[in-house]
């Protein structure tokens, strides 16, 4: 995995676990691939959601996904995830992940991400150094 | 599961498998409920996914979702997924699906589905069968 | 779902999530399915694993499987899941299950479950009312 | 992934999708993990999966899995599937594939795999190449 500019870049195979009878990736195994590249742009940035929840007692977690299934992919494809951040709010943020096979789209769409007090159970502030984290990932763009 | 006017209302128990970490059903997982829900629907109009290739080498494959995660679901929870078409064409249609626990709204999505020919791999015109299924559905609300 | 005799019938049907390229139910699936029918079981028995967690601080995970694959069953197949007990310790019980389409054995496997302390995380004694429940199945055999 | 003699490690990072409300890595998750370092082990011996189908009209399928499982491995895990060749038939090989969390063991496996005729839908002599491959590692040990 690899940043180049604000966009970050993680790469995923494609194993029988992830196909369904169709012969493809199943359509909701694309917001796991989504997840794991996100997860691996965090720790990139210095952040273990791991370590979040318990030393801070946040927890990120998806408000609202909209993706586009453009073109399928098989087993043994070699995928990359793309992922950007485009909006960032004091307690939520937003990012554009686009995954390509070889250098053609498969599939994109639009996460948006909020920041929760794990024992609350409510939306709470991102912790400052996060927010800051992310607004040079922004400015960047 | 049953049909009340032009809805569609099945049932979903949420086990180990559907949560994460977080003690909730994890994100990807309400579309893999969506799916279920879809398919039996269709199956009560009278359609079966799987005869549907054999005998008519077409299947539906999902172009787009938009799912709004409105509140988490745990363990052992019972789920109910509500169905009902708003739009069709001669190639796709979109649905409606509204996941709810008890009463309250959990999740709800937009699924945009089109009729792939198998083997050209392209999108092909609905068998008229099915469209005049789902216009009656269509009709109904 | 229905007990006959000692034995505990849990129906599934094959979603297009529990398929991979091959065309038929993902090994490792079969297993989310026995979990399902044992979550079933313990529940038709009185038990909501989301509620002894809650109220006794244990919960059941699962320390050994072993597993036979006879048959491949394919998309849209309805499945049943046989359950019953075997064998019962103090802080573990074993139970087998068998999984049939039709008349015919698709997989069956061995599962052993220990009882845990969720706070210790360490193997705990039994809550007595589910040992002597269980130990009521074991002798129905 | 590296292979050191006879034993090929493969590593595996735990992501949110891989746990449940336990708290941990789901079970039948791990049989994921082992079929990743299978998939990759053959292919680390010059071999996909995906060509094995399309050019020699064989697949291999799991016929039996015996797991213990003895620890359990939290979200951002960073854990290693080592495997290795332990019994060669003209049909069907048995891999031994342990996990381990740093030098410790988690999860360990035993898995048998046959080589079948995916027209025939039948158990197949394994292809040449690949059963003096396998000899190659099993002699290795």
């Amino acid at each position: 995995m690899q940043q180049i500019g604000d966009e970050f870049i993680y790469p995923v195979r494609v194993y029988y676990e992830d196909t369904d009878a169709g012969g493809v990736v199943y359509y909701s195994n694309y917001l796991n691939f989504m997840e794991r590249a996100r997860t691996e742009w965090l720790r990139h940035m210095g952040y273990e959601q791991s370590k979040l929840v318990e030393q801070l007692n946040v927890a990120f977690v998806v408000r609202r996904v909209e993706v586009d299934y453009l073109k399928p992919a098989g087993f043994d494809a070699m995928l990359s995830v793309h992922t950007h951040i485009v909006q960032l709010g004091k307690v939520s943020f937003t990012c554009k992940q686009q995954i390509k096979l070889n250098d053609e789209m498969i599939c994109k769409g639009i996460v948006k991400v909020a920041c929760v007090d794990v024992s609350a159970k409510k939306t709470a502030l991102m912790p400052t150094e996060i927010y800051q984290s992310l607004q040079k990932m922004l400015n960047h763009a």
